[in-house]
């Protein structure tokens, strides 16, 4: 925005501010709206009966009449608006009537006179507005008006500012959508108009942090344009400013504290049952190649190791500190292994924010600060790196060395992590606590395992966001290679919180979340098991090339639940050409069915799964398969396992690599051949045809977000 | 409704069927209304724009004009309707112009006139309306008009006629409900002449089955009533009548079929590999008590029985035949087992509709019928029935007994439904495949299921529905006692057929079956493991007597999780009173939170969970617990699964029955943890916060329908 629009809005704030007041007037609003670009119908002020009159007469009837006052938020609660005014008349009646409406609601409100507006409507009636969101700060909203918006909260937020594109990305990111397009014989709004005008709003805010809330209610879009009717702006304390290191010295610590060349274990124990002594074990039996060093003021050696009184005593560097002692004496040994120059204090004790003990957690933050020490928790169980074989925690150890790092914010899903990956021989290359995130949080770990060559996938479980721009920034640059899974607990709670706007009121934790997160290009599980089966499954399925999704299966049963499957999963059956359904046709009974689900038929021998696979895997047009197995004494379970696991190899082979996903359905056998399916790339699973399918729909909504769909 | 008003509404329909027309004309259709107690606006017919004039004058401006002619459906696109006109000049010139436009859209239609209507509006525009489903005949329809029913499809369905009840409950069963009750200061509409005008067109349609559609919409309703602004009525065939048996009828015959005294194998075989050869296996080794004769024409013999040339020559009477022989020898042999008196015939033969032969369908219903046998199939696995020790299948054995009884449309579902069964070891009391549905379907096993003691809860997979009035009927009854859980596939193929009007637009299959099953009381399951999981865990949970859940949590990450899935599952989370959050605070450390969830925090030992369970079990506010466990050295995980299943067991005693659902975070134990706790009644999984929650919420689904919950 140029300088003097700038200007414009920045007196008008400047007053307001002065004055102690906490709303714009909305003549002020107005103004800021046409400093801004923002159309709004033509008014005036009126502060006689007569100046009403002759200003309606000059901006033409009908027109609203509103009562002007700092005083009187809810104008139509007080009287203070009177719509639809057709001749000079009835405005002379009108002003009188609020002016004694006004001083009835409230004696004593300073009253600014009466505004003349023309009155507009006609085409869609949609709402445009921006908050302060406590995580993500400027965030801004777009919905239809009305019911829609009212009653069915059909409304989609994003960062701001957003671009031409991500404003029109918003008009159809709600379930009216089609209305703007002109359902139902409707005109179709101007689409780019209603999106500038949304860009706008979203710079408004940017530009002026002390702006924390602006309702546009209602706007009128039609052909022509978009005209704010209604501006309604709220002004505060900007947000704080987030502190966020550079991305290069965030790499370099995280880095060390992932590849440590050595690490200290404070309170260091040999005492069966001590967390210090469960760390000591893990990080020794894990086969961690660096070097470790107990920390015990009483023993001179732990598990064979020479100990030390103090980190300071240490007679090499350190890069990793784990400490396993009591809350208590974590300030003064925190002190000393700052001292040391370690990058990484992990923070193993309980005992700080979350028992209420936030001034001590503040005492050690700020340790860890004036050393440039990272700590991670504290209130966690540690973390492990497998590619380094370091399993810096007191939990049991784990060493099945895969591609996806797994984060919790609570310690039981990290423990339900750990017995999900063992029983699943779920291969990762991180399992990390940050519990009360004091200081390392998610964004640090993104910006970490997004140059991590170890790490394939990302999945996330989190409760809150420290620094939701910072993660949203840290997300978008890794979804670009690798997907990240965000499992958001607290979905359903809604904070609802104080707001003095629709906006804001529409605002709910959940709803702002779920857009932006979707806006950064996670993909969000539903719940815990999907989370763990999205980072089992995601890093083995081959990114897809294209949207055309075709079932094959060998039950009818179960490709009628695919397909339902498909629908939800928000996958793209394709619709099979003549000559292709010819050819699926060539493998199967007459009676069987080709289209989409090919139904082979049950009955049917290796074979004609093994055509029809082929055939899906080897035709260009195809770009994922979901196959549906039923078992018969003709195919037993491992003899499809093994043929599926085969063709999918050889097409490989021959440059077809698509994704392939799989529900068996049939007697206990099918779970070892799920088992070695999924061994074999094929994401596989018995005794649901929801699951194989909600796993490739994962994959698919991060292959939009990574633009690898076109 | 009276003799007289159906005498109008008879004349009407005679009338516009002896024309061969399949659509009413406006003043038909409001006519029709007027009958039956509809209020429409005031109007009338006019053949002359002096008369229009005229009638304008009488009724009151504003008014609407409209083209009467049964050639033009689509009044709008000719040109036909004009709105708003106040003056008679007015109505003159659009008399004359709707004329003109009506001729110019088709010149050889017959016009019978111009409406002219009183204009209503204001309230609340709704839609009422009634379609003829191909499965459940008669049904009504209810939305909120505009957008909100064309766009978002906001709308329910009913079977007619409905009740003033089940109307009034179709107001609040739409998405935009509190739109009626007044939300946004709009004034509300008279919810019960709304309901009865909904009761009067499922009347209207259920006392005219010609009467294929209705549309009312829009409908104005407020305060003061509700006026049909625009009637159309498609009249057509009434829908076949189905034959249903007397209940004694079917319940003697299927009693037969489930305890039979005796069996015949029909194709009986000691080839192993044969169907009928896996068929006497089972039976055989399955331990069923009965009679078994195998029927072969070349074996004297097979395994150890005496077998017979044929049925006719069994020197016993026969209750079963099973059916293990190629479809083109079946007529003769269905013959022959008529002939014998059988009361079930086992069709496991394929080859018959499902492979095109929809002819040699026919041709054995035919027979079955002619001799009054039950035919269950073709074109399936058989049947269990374990109290009897009856494997009549090919399939593996099973013969874990419970309480549970399935049945599958197709017969992958009914393999994985064996799988599943024994590697969860569900205790099930039958498992049915009932393939092509030739004759015995889902409400004639729902019949049997109703009085069976030994089966507790109905889990049916099906794709379709052969009378939908009988299963609902059916189920109604049922789901009294028991719950009856339905995956019903082919949820989002939404058939969307072709329809003369809004409300069959809006009718897409899965719609109208989700809203009638609910009216059921049907727990429908959103995929296919989800009916497996309910199946297992609905007859061990007791009933709740009330909707207060209370989450008991050792991990808050997990408590978050599950607070989500409760608000998902529709569970209410009891807002605890000041002494119960007391009494739970007593037994939990400082820095824990009560509430709801009450946060045990981790690393508690035994006695906190024991405490806190028994608080929440013994307290008669509290209607069900959902417990969230973190595995610790503390409390490992079977020390928490034996301590739970003790508590719950000793309150059991005490008379303290209620359901407890539990979720396990922690390392593998946690899997033997669960299996264990499921054994001792409580419904628990490792790995997923979502899944136990799931099942709660299915369980009070089923109690609100049986009206345990008052």
């Amino acid at each position: 925005m140029e300088q003097g629009a700038r200007g414009a809005v920045r007196d008008v704030l400047d007053k307001a501010l002065a004055e102690g007041r906490t709303a714009l007037t909305a003549p002020e609003g107005r103004g800021i709206c046409q400093a801004y670009g923002i159309a709004t119908p033509g008014e005036g002020l009126a502060t006689s009966a007569g100046q009403a009159e002759e200003l309606a007469a000059e901006i033409g009837f009908p027109v609203v009449l509103k009562i002007v006052s700092p005083d009187i938020l809810h104008k139509t609660d007080a009287g203070g608006v009177l719509v639809g005014l057709k001749t000079a008349e009835e405005v002379r009646d009108g002003f009188d009537r609020i002016l004694a409406n006004a001083q009835a609601y409230d004696p004593d409100a300073r009253i600014d006179g009466v505004q003349v507006q023309r009155l507009v409507g006609g085409g869609h009636e949609v709402i445009v507005g921006a908050v302060t969101d406590p995580t993500f700060g400027k965030v801004v909203a777009f919905g239809l008006g009305g019911v829609l918006v009212e009653v069915l909260k059909d409304v989609t937020f994003r960062l701001a500012p957003v671009s031409g594109d991500e404003a029109l990305g918003m008009l159809d990111d709600i379930k009216a959508a089609e209305v703007l397009r002109g359902a139902r014989g409707a005109e179709p709004a101007d689409r780019r108009a209603l999106a500038e005008l949304i860009e706008r709003v979203s710079r408004l805010v940017t530009d002026f942090p002390e702006i924390s809330e602006v309702d546009l209610n209602p706007v009128f879009a039609d052909a022509r344009g978009a005209v704010a009717a209604d501006v309604r702006i709220l002004i505060g304390e900007p947000p704080q400013e987030v502190n966020r290191l550079p991305r290069e010295e965030i790499l370099r610590q995280m880095t060390r504290i992932f590849k440590p060349r050595s690490v200290a274990v404070i309170g260091a124990s040999a005492e069966d049952g001590k967390i210090g002594n469960s760390v000591m074990r893990n990080l020794i039996n894990g086969g961690y190649a660096g070097q470790i060093f107990p920390i015990n003021p009483k023993a001179p050696e732990i598990m064979g190791l020479p100990a030390y009184r103090s980190i300071a005593d240490v007679p090499h560097d350190v890069d990793v500190a784990v400490f396993a002692i009591p809350a208590k004496f974590v300030p003064s040994a925190l002190e000393d292994a700052g001292s040391k120059g370690v990058a990484g204090a992990i923070m193993i004790p309980s005992g700080f924010a979350e028992t209420g003990n936030v001034e001590g957690q503040k005492e050690i933050v700020e340790i860890a600060r004036r050393h440039g020490v990272r700590m991670l928790g504290p209130n966690i169980y540690g973390y492990y790196y497998t590619p380094e074989n370091l399993c810096a925690t007191f939990c049991t150890p784990y060493d099945v060395k895969g591609s996806v790092a797994l984060t919790s914010q609570s310690g039981g899903i990290g423990m339900a992590i750990l017995g999900f990956s063992r029983t699943t021989k779920m291969g990762v290359s991180a399992i990390v606590g940050v519990g009360n995130k004091a200081d390392v949080d998610e964004d640090d770990l993104l910006t970490f395992f997004e140059q991590d060559d170890n790490t394939k996938a990302v999945a996330m479980h989190l409760e809150d966001l420290k620094d939701g721009r910072g993660f949203v920034d840290a997300a978008r640059r890794v979804v670009r290679e690798k997907p990240v899974i965000v499992l958001k607990a607290g979905r359903t709670a809604m904070g609802a919180r104080a707001a003095g706007s629709h906006t804001g009121a529409l605002a709910g934790d959940d709803k702002v979340y779920d857009d932006i997160l979707r806006q950064a290009g996670v993909v969000r599980a539903p719940g815990l098991n999907d989370m763990l089966e999205y980072a089992r499954a995601l890093p083995i399925l081959p990114a897809p090339k294209g949207e055309n999704v075709v079932i094959i299966t060998g039950a009818g049963g179960s490709g009628v639940l695919l397909s339902d499957a498909c629908v939800d999963a928000g996958l793209t059956l394709m619709d099979i050409p003549p000559d292709l359904d010819q050819a699926f046709r060539a493998f199967i009974p007459p009676f069987g069915a080709a289209g989409n689900p090919v139904d082979i038929t049950g009955g049917e021998p290796p074979s004609t799964y093994q055509n029809t696979v082929r055939l899906g895997l080897s035709d260009d047009r195809i770009h994922a398969l979901v196959l549906g197995y039923w078992h018969t004494i003709v195919t037993p379970p491992m003899v499809f396992a093994e043929l599926v696991a085969r063709v999918v190899a050889e097409e490989r082979e021959k440059g077809n690599v698509k994704p392939v996903v799989a529900s068996l359905a049939g007697d206990t056998e099918v779970e070892e051949a799920s088992e070695y399916l999924f061994e074999h790339g094929v994401v596989a699973y018995p005794y649901t045809t929801e699951k194989p399918v909600a796993v490739l729909g994962a994959k698919y909504r991060w292959a939009r977000a990574a633009g690898l769909l076109g």
